[in-house]
């Protein structure tokens, strides 16, 4: 955290310079730098404090999840749901009235809408800064968690599970203690930081293309405009609170025992949150966005939002299909572990690429049919043009956020019940223990896949977001209409080049990251095998703690690297181009190539992080399918090379592909609050 | 082939339709649909036989150099050279008569530049069916080829060395003889094709550069501008040749034997010829690009080719860097196998995606200074401003490519040395004799390697400016300025989404298809070993001709579907927008989403095939480092791990990574051919 506060404040001294041009609101230059710095560190805090309950919570539920395992299943499910869900309200929570307290402070304390002072429909580019400090914290968290966990697992695995033969979780591994407590800051705390972020980004940028609009189209009261986003995600705090109580009702009703598949229960509590979310949708769209001058145009945004449902689902189904066993991809995997370990990789690699296509069609026709609906709503500027296109496509994204509390706490029960089970297993319980567990554990290996196609879905939509935001900031800051990306300018085009780049280079060192804290890890736990012959017969115990402390320290050290990478070289290419424009007498060019940058990152980086969650995710459970008796089951060639892809993908689907979500996030809203310098 | 005939024919109807805005030019529908068809034809059958005659040339040498290796290492490299270089020079050839004699025909045949006939500029616009008829074998004989040569080295690998344990190249393996035809068909005819589609294209689309700009500015003889590449590439033919002959002093002065490093002498030839390139590029330059408009401006389009000519130089140098054994990236992944396969896989796919950065980084300054050079060359169009810009980049491109011909002919030299390696082999020679074809093996692997470094990155070039040929020719039949594709359209983005999707999807085929076909070879060599079991102590014959015909049936089967898909997508893309755009309102939608796809596709296929590609040699040069003895050697636990690598890395480094050059340069001629359609 002293490396995270002391970059914080670098930044802090590198916007000082440049938020000047704010001064055309009526604002200081001085008061503006304060605002967005301010809101920057309060985006961070939340963020943290997002991430901190999480595992706070993640860790306490573990051993009442593996207390209640051994009463019944259901109990058990039950208590890892709810404290899920409770994680998961806290952190949507905490993005909805972090941007509601700083939008009212700056109304207050800024005197909007008063003569002289600024307008309502500005004030959301105030808050990009919340956006930056929320992608900043949730880059590290989820780039050293995601070391942190991967390491651990695969030091913990090599030497524990490969060479001396012990189970996994053993307590005898001096690195179980580090693997479980991965589990918690890598899944836990991260993808809570991740959403968080997703939110926050996606709420402040469909504030500022309400604002936009509504200014274009001279509404009366654009306040409706404005604040949907923060009502939407209201709605979601309650609707996503009745699915996760709906599983209480199953409860109650039957006492069925283990047999039931706990994932048709989830799957139950989703349905109920999907359909109160159109309704509430609906209603919302119609209470907010109703508007005289086009009085069905609220009609369409509710159609909007239903197409972003709609999307959430068909992305959630498709990463199901592409990661489960039960379907034809998983299989044909695991089929081709039979004839080698290189085969099995090559399969999982052209799953993992073929596993884009689909996704992509998908938020293809999601963003053309959500901007025209938009567009034909019937809300026009001045001159008689239709406006409302882009804030359709903003409405979609909220409608695919609207149930973001109940699938983050499908995932966060992910890892509750992981480490309930190592809890079991270290703890020595019965075998009916472990299997109810196991179970669990399961499941949410399926929720975790279908939390990160969900992510990257709404990490797709919320980029193309904030790229039209960056853009009319842009034009904002520079005072010319700036409504164009050229890609066949050289430079732009290079710009773009940089971009995707950017992303191979990203996804590189987020792998060899996990691979060089794993060798850390395995030459400490068989320095300890040596040194200590009696931790395998029980009689010495293994120091847990060192292993924490290296992948600790390892984990923070190495995502200094890539994180810099990201942080730092959109602004060094937008610099860079600023000056080569200026000597070229090409105005706005280093904006441009910056727009370039962004928006080719954001497109490989949504296929990047596609193809490594799903081959991870297939890979992993090929070899589950494989370990429930297939192709020779346990112990057979076909499980050992399905075990070298589990091994390949675990960096891909937990360290490098969950990282580029929040890349391609951080890249928006870095250029958004940089703005300014490119100019 | 009856398969490639019928699509041609199919794809001839598909244009007969849309080529009639060319009236414009003084054309009429069917004269100008009949030019487009015949130059597609030309191209196509040039590239065929360029393919066939590099095969053809192959094949005879194979004998001859194993013959001379009993004799001589240095008479053994010479005759592979000079067979190489041969192939080379006719392919070069082909690609500059070809478009020549097209030239001049049309030149001829339409009455360039009488009264009433069209402009001398505007010639180069029909060329374009040439570039794609180039393509379009291009891409079938790299995909079919690295399919074949794939499935049948894996598959014969798999079941020889593995399950049988015999050497590689053994006459026992049945499949053996097909694993040497793929070497002539995926090296040296797709190789071949692929680089003759390059230069053509390249070619092509700098003389439309050309005129056009000397349309713009008004120059008094276009004509220079527009022969200048035909100029530079017959150059290519004598300076190459020199520095193919330079090989022969070599072995005149001196009889030293075995000893000498093949690579070095290799590397001297390429110095020559590089020295002769700048010289007469200099020369080429001051003669068909001086103006008395713009005195000077020769000597910023000499400096664009030097831009050019270093970049090939410092391409094929980090090429070297990351997938040769003596440096540092190899030794860290032969290192990384000692703990696994996984770790090994791991480490490659870091490697791959890392090695994308500086190829990256030295093409954008090639775009940019190129670019620049030619900005401030100091031609001017009617209102003053500076129209070089382009061109400059097209003559670095040309730069790049004036040495392809002795580029390529250390390409081909592989295939023949690994060749005549495998005949060595299987008539039984002495080891001696094996020890120089193997020498000579290992040298060509790495000239393989640097020939794609070469090849991706003048596909890059080639790319960009066909990118812009492509802009051109809308705005010329669209009859409205076209010069600006702006990703901030929702449509534009998607199609840049839907770009970038294809290249994923295409690799995944490609890969794909190579693990099926591999599958099937392996089903035939186990069931010969099974019905024949003479064939292990040498009693009977293994039944080669089955393994050609099975694996030449499934490559021609599996070559379709990603063939298909390059073909078909962005002409549905193209008019699935144009008639969005039609009801939508939105004029050119078509064209401008299929450009930004076009671009996506190009960034993304670059970084991928730079990926595939490093990633593949580099695992392939760790297992030949192992196998020099370091790690443990031949048989020890790091080798499999190695071996794993070495089979993942196969079709990547030889199937889709080629492809994908291909592809990208297929996209845009497609593109620009087909631009007619999408209006």
């Amino acid at each position: 955290m002293a490396v995270l506060l002391g970059l914080v404040i670098l930044s802090i001294y590198l916007f000082r310079g440049k938020t000047p041009q704010q001064e055309s609101s009526g604002l200081g230059r001085s008061m503006s730098a304060f605002i967005t710095v301010a809101a920057f560190l309060l985006g961070a805090l939340c963020s943290g404090i997002a991430g901190y309950v999480g595992m706070w919570v993640s860790v306490r539920a573990n051993v009442r999840v593996s207390s209640a395992a051994r009463r019944s299943a259901r109990e058990a499910l039950q208590i890892a749901v709810r404290a899920g869900g409770f994680s998961a309200l806290v952190v949507v929570g905490m993005a909805v009235v972090g941007i509601a307290i700083l939008y009212a402070t700056f109304y207050v304390l800024l005197g909007v809408d008063s003569p002289g002072a600024m307008k309502v429909t500005d004030l959301p580019l105030l808050l990009v800064g919340y956006g930056f400090g929320a992608s900043f914290v949730a880059l590290f968290a989820q780039l050293g968690g995601g070391i942190y966990t991967k390491a651990a697992d695969v030091g913990a695995d090599l030497v524990g599970k490969v060479e001396q033969g012990i189970p996994e979780d053993d307590p005898r591994n001096p690195a179980v203690i580090a693997d479980l407590v991965g589990d918690n800051v890598g899944d836990c705390a991260a993808r809570g930081a991740d959403l968080f972020e997703s939110i926050a980004a996606e709420i402040i940028s469909a504030m500022i293309l309400g604002g936009t609009m509504a200014q274009r189209c001279k509404l009366e009261d654009p306040s409706g405009f404005i604040l949907f986003p923060l009502v939407v995600h209201s709605f979601d705090l309650v609707i996503s609170s009745i699915g996760i109580f709906s599983i209480r009702n199953t409860y109650d009703s039957g006492v069925l025992g283990a047999v039931e598949d706990p994932m048709s229960i989830l799957q139950k509590g989703y349905s109920v949150t999907i359909v109160l979310a159109v309704l509430t949708f609906g209603l919302s769209t119609r209470w907010m966005l109703y508007t005289e001058q086009a009085p069905s145009a609220w009609l369409n945004f509710a159609l909007c939002g239903l197409v972003g449902i709609m999307t959430a689902y068909v992305f959630v189904w498709i990463t199901k299909y592409y990661t489960d066993y039960k379907h034809e991809p998983v299989r044909m995997l695991a089929l081709s572990s039979s004839t080698g370990h290189g085969t099995n990789i090559i399969a999982g690699v052209s799953l993992g690429l073929e596993s884009t296509a689909l996704p992509v069609l998908v938020i293809s026709i999601a963003i053309v049919s959500a901007y025209w609906l938009g567009h034909t709503s019937g809300l026009v500027d001045e001159s008689g043009n239709p406006t409302g296109g882009l804030f359709g496509t903003a409405v979609a994204t909220m409608g695919m956020l609207s149930t973001a509390a109940y699938v983050l706490t499908m995932d966060m029960f992910g890892p509750i019940a992981d480490n309930a089970g190592g809890i079991v297993e270290m703890s020595q319980q019965p075998e009916s223990v472990r299997e109810i567990t196991d179970v669990l554990d399961a499941v949410g290996n399926t929720t975790k896949a279908t939390t990160k196609g969900f992510a990257i879905g709404s990490a797709a939509l919320a980029s193309f977001l904030l790229f039209s935001a960056y853009m009319d900031e842009v034009a904002t800051f520079a005072h010319v209409p700036f409504n164009q990306v050229d890609i066949a300018i050289p430079e732009v085009f290079v710009g773009g080049l940089l971009g995707s780049m950017l992303i191979f280079l990203f996804s590189a060192w987020a792998c060899s990251a996990v691979g060089r804290t794993a060798q850390e890890v395995v030459k400490e736990v068989r320095r300890q095998f040596i040194e200590r012959p009696g931790i395998m017969d029980y009689k010495e115990k293994p120091d847990y703690g060192r292993c924490v402390s290296i992948v600790a320290s390892a984990s923070l050290r190495e995502m200094i690297k890539p994180g810099a990478l990201a942080i730092i070289s959109p602004i060094v290419v937008g610099l860079v181009f600023r000056v080569l424009g200026y000597y070229t007498g090409h105005p706005l060019l280093g904006a441009k190539v910056v727009a370039a940058m962004l928006m080719f990152a954001t497109v490989s980086g949504i296929l990047m992080a596609l193809f490594l969650n799903t081959a991870g995710g297939a890979w992993d459970n090929a070899k589950k399918y494989i370990e429930t008796g297939a192709l020779g089951g346990k112990g057979s060639d076909s499980h050992k090379a399905a075990v070298t892809g589990d091994t390949v993908g675990d960096p891909f689907k937990d360290t490098a592909g969950p990282s580029l979500h929040v890349l391609i996030k951080m890249l928006a809203t870095i250029t958004l609050v940089m703005a300014p310098i490119f100019l």
